[in-house]
């Protein structure tokens, strides 16, 4: 039986979760593919710390040139966009494969990384970048190959999937779900990578690459986060039969790519609707198989090191039977272009504070038919007195830039509040 | 680019739907994959029939031995488990790598088809056979790899669990439901295959050989249909909080397997309760992972194909990096024994006709007590007159021999008459 020599850069939750994957379940990984992963060499800065995996100590080190130079694949779980590159080129150029959890890096420097595991020969795989132990990229790229992708919508980051399945559930703020869910660990002290939505871009710009066949990068993609979703959207959303959950949406439409994320208003009976807490998932669509959804835990020890170990032996594998690059990105595009700025065409949640007087419904929906918005249906509730009263609307199908257009009438309006809360509507 | 020449044998709906879609798609999976999938080949008695794919005459042919002759990889897509056996088995040993969607002959003929492929150092690859366009066999194989399985449940019949839903969601009985899916070609003219469970336990055969390392056939699965279900059951489970679907359920414990289809009331909050319609869904539990899902769709020309082709795909890129069984069923059991005979555990949902007279509930009562099995929750109704009133009782875990043997001490009761309803529950 052939064994492939592993080297773990990286010694931190995944990264002990990866080791202690490889020493647990080598026996039976190697029934099911023949091939045997020998765990080398863990480098970290801190070979001290006890990580709840016995380690030998021999295979610890500081050095992550040790692990480079003693394995035959490298694992990067270091995380962040400057070591970790570095590294990386490092293990890709000295022939060295490479397997990766790190989507910021791939998000930004995919095209770079690639090009020089293409030079060098080697793979660069990359599962437990999306989706934690979900195997999203391996259905996406090898599962679902015989599709042209129309559609992904992705719930992919657990924080923010917590705090608004807490919101909903316990009618709770945002701000002291957020304070409570980083007491309990589920957010980060410095929370803006997930709450603004900027991990998930990440993620959504990797599946748009493989979707599509050219390494996206952030600019395209639009990011919102759901600092600014209230109690009152969740209520209002759940009163028109939806729910609201953070979306990487991906959709191909005639040939024309967008790529965003966006808190969305999706249909309550929807299965992705039904993910709740930590947990992600991936709608994704193709145009011959349709709707399929991929489940599972989106972060945690044990569910991405499950990712990254499945890498491992799919390397292994290559190796074992002589076909590195079997699989790979490669930079062949299967769209014409970006859809332009403006032109995305999505149905809006619009959410105003208008005066309670005559006239204002008339005003309202003047400045949306004047922009050729069509409403599909529109709240506004009784109040015990007071001067403003919400005024919740949904459109039909409109143009990003005429909502951008009818957005400022509606604020120019005397009755109408500056406060304008707009989001997305996606009907899966 | 490499070529790879692809036959095609059987011209029925999903044998369209390959063709279709490797014309449809070459192009796309050319630039993803590096390989260029050309369909040389299909054969069929039948090849006068508009299957609404325009295949160039020159490419039909009603000889399967000219496809076999003609092609790098031969699909074989007549179903039955005579002529496709003796197809698998004569391109097999021709050297031709096969894929196939045959679950029943793959659940009957596994072992001695792979025994084949590998004595003559080819691929044979299945993806199509469970869980129709979900890439469900290589997230079992290679997405969750890493991982000791504990427990799979399956909705793996689309016709089942669109009677199941339009029973529940109509009120409507089991016959009517059948009637109209039958008008509608939901359900086949003998519809056995389908709503007894056979189908089902073929894909649960399957399922369970790759999580544990052996083909099993069908003498081990203990099969139940949906045949008895009635609107009666799928109330009183509303009322409990579950819902019925017709589920695959193997699981490992202690390194006892246990592989069986049963109706099975599941929680109405769990995802797998709310795949309705035609829909499949497969949850998969793993050591490292925890649970996962994939859902789509099970059956249907173009998702059966995607997944046919997918297979194409991957047995074709293998052929251009010269690693053939690069990855393959091996035999290594990962599990100790399957578990014995009357040794399964499980809730259950009884459901009795008993006398309304004093002292009936506590003989029911007494002889579940009597076998050591106790009562999670029961219901029974006040009714408008009548001699006869139905029982409900859910179960905490007991042991099948005990409850086999509290139905034989119900039933001998003189107050409870002997239609005994017994169904299983599932808490996911």
């Amino acid at each position: 039986m052939k064994t492939v020599k592993i080297g773990i850069v990286g010694f931190g939750t995944v990264g002990a979760g990866a080791a202690a994957t490889l020493l647990a379940n080598r026996e039976v990984i190697a029934k099911r593919t023949g091939v045997n992963l020998e765990l080398v060499r863990v480098a970290d800065l801190d070979i001290t710390t006890d990580r709840g995996v016995s380690v030998p100590a021999e295979k610890l080190t500081t050095s992550a040139d040790e692990a480079i130079r003693e394995a035959d694949v490298v694992v990067e779980l270091v995380g962040g966009t400057t070591f970790a590159r570095t590294l990386i080129l490092k293990a890709l150029n000295a022939g060295k494969p490479v397997v990766t959890a790190n989507k910021a890096l791939l998000a930004k420097y995919g095209e770079e990384l690639f090009a020089a595991a293409e030079a060098n020969g080697v793979d660069l795989y990359y599962e437990a970048s999306v989706g934690g132990g979900i195997p999203v990229i391996k259905a996406l790229r090898e599962g679902l190959v015989a599709n042209r992708i129309r559609r992904i919508y992705g719930i992919l980051n657990g924080t923010c999937n917590y705090i608004l399945t807490r919101m909903e559930r316990e009618g709770a703020d945002f701000a002291e779900v957020l304070a409570d869910a980083q007491k309990l660990g589920y957010a980060e002290q410095e929370p803006s990578l997930d709450i603004d939505g900027f991990d998930t871009a990440h993620k959504a710009s990797i599946l748009a690459s493989l979707a599509y066949g050219r390494w996206f990068g952030m600019d395209p993609v639009a990011v919102e986060g759901i600092r600014d979703i209230s109690l009152a959207d969740l209520r209002y959303a759940d009163e028109l039969g939806y729910r609201i959950k953070l979306l990487a949406i991906i959709k191909e439409i005639s040939g024309q790519v967008e790529i965003g994320v966006h808190p969305t208003l999706i249909p309550k009976n929807a299965l992705l609707a039904n993910i709740s807490d930590v947990f992600n998932g991936v709608m994704v669509e193709g145009d011959m198989v349709g709707q399929t959804l991929f489940y599972g835990r989106g972060a945690g020890r044990n569910a991405t090191a499950s990712a990254v170990v499945a890498d491992l032996t799919d390397v292994a594998m290559n190796i074992a039977s002589g076909c590195p690059r079997r699989v790979t990105f490669r930079k062949e595009e299967q769209f014409a272009g970006l859809t332009p700025s403006g032109e995305v065409q999505s149905r809006f949640y619009i959410r105003l504070q208008v005066q309670d007087s005559p006239g204002v419904m008339a005003a309202v929906t003047k400045v949306l038919a004047d922009q050729k918005i069509s409403i599909s249906s529109l709240i506004q509730h009784e109040t015990a007195g007071g001067k403003e009263v919400p005024l919740v609307i949904l459109t039909h199908l409109a143009c990003e830039s005429r909502l951008t257009a009818a957005i400022a009438g509606l604020k120019a309006l005397r009755a109408v509040s500056d406060q304008v809360k707009i989001l997305r509507i996606e009907d899966l």
